[in-house]
């Protein structure tokens, strides 16, 4: 890994994981440089990716130092630049947000990717992200579109209470279930039209400009 | 919910998200009234405890609030006493304190929980937490297992560089990580001996005070 270089972003132009980061960096008006990973050339298994040591969205730091894992790179940006506020400010709305950025990643964003994983063709054998070798398991299927429905749900009952999920500010919470929501539209699903809340909800955050990075 | 009574946490003595809560206030110093609830007798599906809107560990504050998710209620007391600090201090060590963190749950515990509700009798058909009616998929067992093996290869490489998993300060990354591993135990899985660095680590952890928590 060589050290002394800038600040760089390695982005997965299709992963949601980069584009939480996306959405969030264009939300704090951060411009970072990106350098594209193509994954469908398996560019991530290659060995100079490999050695940042990472199967994902990684942020190098000017001294070499490789932050991998999205929310951990947004937590970096959050800290060397506080406003606007994105994990929340004071103790009670920073939980609300963990709690609720949580959520939305485990019951929502994961939902969707076991969809994915384990029924496209382009992922068979490799059902987990960063990592060969892996048969897909099609119960996983149902399984999760089990739980989206559920995180639907949820989400559709808190929004009637809240403009946004964490309470009244924007946070990173609606990023991850705005982005987990548009990667399901790769298998054609969507929030339901029962759910009038969430709906009001993401047509809000789609207005936004950050929805389009 | 009522309203006005002193904050309490509720608290699934054999679930592992309870006791990375437990251990993390025994790290602090901090005394919190624990309220249990009995998983055993199904007392987590009981109207009184759904009314809090949630499945699993939860912080109920002075004013009703209810805080849910582990890492929320840690990340709740650790803004209202931040020292020792558990999430790290200053932008590069709270990211690397993210990054280990959800590597040790999402790698870590949450294949030990997909070996354990997807193997158990007692998780049949509800192989998902606080979900009923969700019916076990052997395959994962075997997925799982492999997710383990590569998680303590990932941390042994990585205790051979810090002495803790965030870096050189003990962080919440050591009790997910820690707690996880004590989980796995339940179904007579350890660390292996060719992991001498996550072995060392584990040792170190286990001496402290906390770890009876």
């Amino acid at each position: 890994m060589k050290r002394g270089d800038a600040m760089k972003l390695y982005d997965f132009s299709l992963a949601p994981n980069s584009r939480r980061v996306r959405v969030f960096l264009a939300e704090k008006g951060i411009d970072t440089p990106l350098v594209s990973v193509n994954t469908r050339e398996n560019e991530h298994f290659s060995d100079w990716f490999r050695e940042k040591n990472s199967a994902c969205t990684v942020l190098e730091l000017n001294d070499g130092t490789c932050i991998s894992e999205s929310v951990a790179i947004c937590r970096y940006f959050e800290e060397v630049q506080p406003e606007p506020a994105l994990f929340g400010t004071g103790a009670t709305e920073r939980a609300l947000v963990e709690m609720w950025n949580r959520r939305a990643e485990l019951e929502g964003q994961q939902a969707v990717a076991q969809i994915i994983r384990n029924s496209a063709p382009m992922f068979k054998d490799r059902a987990l992200a960063g990592v060969r070798g892996v048969p897909q398991i099609p119960a996983l299927i149902e399984r999760g579109k089990a739980s989206l429905c559920r995180f639907f749900e949820t989400i559709d009952q808190r929004l009637g209470e809240t403009r946004y999920l964490a309470g009244e500010s924007f946070s990173i919470a609606d990023i991850t279930a705005f982005v987990a929501i548009g990667f399901a539209g790769r298998v054609e699903i969507g929030v339901p039209n029962s759910c009038a809340n969430a709906n009001r909800w993401f047509a809000d955050v789609s207005a936004r400009l950050s929805a389009e990075a």
